[in-house]
């Protein structure tokens, strides 16, 4: 309702809305999932939003550039970019006679047919929850990044929790937040399950204005973003998850895609993508670790042949813990600033990404499910996962970030440690054990395809 | 025999023998608890030690400065500071024409006599180890800062196991272990009990060089120190404790006491001294909470009134999740950077703080021995170590320090996870349950004397 009102003051001067910082229902209740209230509630709160920006742009005019990948500077025109490139990329357009918000923000502007609309509604139906943007807003901004990709993240959720639940038998608690300096999220938890002992799948979209130090943390290449007077707006969503089946015999998976939007203070936008997959069983399973790799190698492939050997490096080298020597688990894939050839292409990478998450994991689930287990095979199981927490708590870029922002949702962030960890004082499995093989593949990890 | 060797050496050339960064058996093995093992091992190991300084001095002269507290300058006399405060105080030692090892060595040779000498052996004979210090060093250097901590550190280890020992009926498995890069510890874990699920005691005497950086996060106040070539040669030693019972009503206690010293690039010494000991009880009792802290009153009250109240605060502050908006625990003291009024008076202190762990911890277990407890209790005690896993590994300056610390024994310095943890998502005890009680109390410290 909020944004039928707007859109019709807008149309009414010859122009379409658009918004970059997507606004979201700050009304809307954390267990709230009708749309119908969701909607509702937006009404009332929408127009006092400090933040929300509406630009006005011409109606019909899309502005399109390539850009250098991931980032776009104002007042340089690139069409010869984008047909060199060819490809249909949204990023953000310009004039050189626009002000700084139409140069800040994306311009994709294209004429809605009701067809299209429906779409997007139809969608979102589908998803766990109605998405953290209003609706309306996603339908007139359909082609832009921040929209398919907030799309893109709610489709993911939604899949991969239909493919637990079916597996489990549960039902998934479905919890929609808001964070008060701007954005939200919808945290899905299955917990004391069946099969899983703490399944979580989390979508986020938050914006706000970052510090530039809190910029430079976001970044994994640290590089230095300037703000205007040190405030850096930003966009950021993304979907993650920690999956902790009971049964040690089938593995805890994890992944998590997102996508960012820094805004430097001369109007110039950052970009990247970033995500990855990555398995961690207790015991070591050949045939698991190849399926696993080889799911995630074919998606990768499909973009790069380097993605899958260099993203699997990475992947190794970003879940290892130093105070141990070994990694967290089997690895997979992990990739971050991630903002080339061009937008589209990094961001159809990412669709193949997210599209294998349940093909990779979930014929690992049904085949150990009625894997028989000992005390001991759970004993080390919780070995593990004290393992797991310390990575998380220690070294997880993306937790230490969470926990030191303000009005971050804690029990979102922490969704990701298992139910239940064990700390023994100097555990060593004895040599020649499964315990033991397993550790040797942590201590020097492996190839699996 | 590796000191009597050097010894002898030394007495040759009319010289008194003495180190400052004390050495340590190199060759121990990590369970190895005879002391002639000990000696014996040393001899091959000291002779090759590349950091080892021997500093003669004239025998029978003491050099003696209260120096400005936790610092003393070299190049200035400051026997009229010795003789304003009175303080027997056996800081650093210099005279305007000592060599630079010189001034920055502590210098305090006695003449000693065999009784003196038997004095320490005897006392060492108690611990749980031999200590980390060659014992023929300590009765050396039996006057010195060093050599008084790490007595009463190892006596305070062998006092809290011993107690710990008869009220559970098990025994501690003492470790020795070595720091590759300078130093070593004794580890003494007690797990699975009848009492206690994972108690650990650990000392620990390391030394070697430290970069400025390091240096600065190592001290609270964050105080730049310069070196000399960027390099710090440091001591640090310490004793440090966290006993996790299995019953939900008997708290976990931890305890921490550890002195520090670092020579500056211009031969300038710091020293301070920090500690503090604090519990965590699963549920609110006012007749423990009152007990806990009138002990830890009692024993700072005899050194100055504001002890108690100020670290009681900083206690507070200290161990907060700010994450949770919570304390870790129901506090006690801590203080850290503590170099006045004088070297004398602060050792003074924190010997009668070490000298309340007992008394101030074990009347609680006592009490609480045969409690019965329920499912429901223990699981709230299994929530209740989540958290306390999330300060240590997040915000614990000991351990970020420990990890980050190459050649660290992680399994030391981990000692204080509990044996399990849990997380709940979403977890909230409702309103007016005992549960909800503890959690007001975190939220909200309580004054409990």
């Amino acid at each position: 309702m909020a944004t039928i009102v707007l859109y019709s003051i807008n149309r009414t001067a010859q122009t379409t809305v658009r918004q970059c910082l997507i606004p979201y229902s700050k009304g809307a209740s954390r267990v709230d999932s009708h749309l119908s209230v969701f909607l509702k509630t937006s009404v009332r709160r929408l127009t006092s939003l400090p933040r929300v920006r509406w630009v006005p742009n011409a109606t019909g005019v899309r502005f399109m550039s390539l850009g250098t990948a991931g980032r776009t500077a104002p007042g340089r025109t690139r069409r010869g970019a984008v047909l060199v490139a060819g490809a249909a990329a949204t990023v953000v357009g310009f004039v050189a006679s626009a002000t700084h918000f139409q140069r800040a923000e994306m311009a994709s502007v294209i004429p809605k047919t009701e067809e299209e609309d429906t779409e997007i509604a139809e969608k979102c139906k589908t998803f766990m929850s109605p998405p953290c943007t209003d609706v309306k807003v996603l339908q007139q901004k359909k082609e832009e990044m921040c929209t398919r990709m907030e799309m893109l993240i709610m489709e993911t959720q939604a899949e991969f929790c239909r493919a637990l639940e079916e597996v489990d038998g549960g039902k998934f608690k479905v919890d929609r937040w808001e964070r008060k300096e701007g954005g939200g999220g919808i945290s899905c938890v299955l917990q004391d399950g069946r099969v899983f002992e703490k399944a979580g799948v989390n979508v986020s979209v938050v914006f706000g204005n970052l510090t530039e130090e809190a910029a430079k943390q976001m970044r994994s290449r640290g590089k230095v973003l300037k703000g205007k007077d040190g405030k850096l707006p930003f966009c950021a969503m993304g979907v993650s998850s920690v999956i902790h089946p009971t049964n040690p015999h089938i593995p805890t998976v994890h992944f998590n895609y997102r996508y960012f939007e820094i805004e430097e203070g001369d109007g110039t936008k950052q970009w990247w993508f970033g995500g990855g997959t990555d398995l961690t069983p207790t015991y070591v399973n050949k045939e698991d670790g190849a399926h696993f790799h080889n799911s995630l190698k074919e998606a990768c492939d499909k973009h790069h042949h380097q993605y899958y050997p260099d993203f699997k490096k990475w992947c190794d080298r970003y879940f290892y813990i130093p105070h141990r020597g070994e990694t967290r688990g089997i690895g997979g894939i992990f990739f971050d600033d991630l903002d080339s050839p061009s937008q589209e292409e990094a961001f159809s990478f990412v669709k193949s990404c997210a599209h294998t998450v349940v093909p990779c994991y979930l014929p690992i689930v049904q085949k150990h499910l009625n894997d028989p287990f000992s005390p001991e095979e759970k004993d080390w199981q919780q070995v593990r996962r004290g393992r797991y927490v310390e990575f998380n708590l220690v070294y997880d870029r993306g937790v230490k970030f969470g926990l030191a922002t303000p009005g971050s949702r804690i029990e979102s962030i922490l969704m990701s440690l298992p139910l239940t960890a064990k700390w023994e004082y100097m555990h060593e499995p004895p040599k020649g054990t499964l315990e033991a093989d397993m550790l040797e593949v942590l201590q020097n990890p492996k190839e699996w395809v």
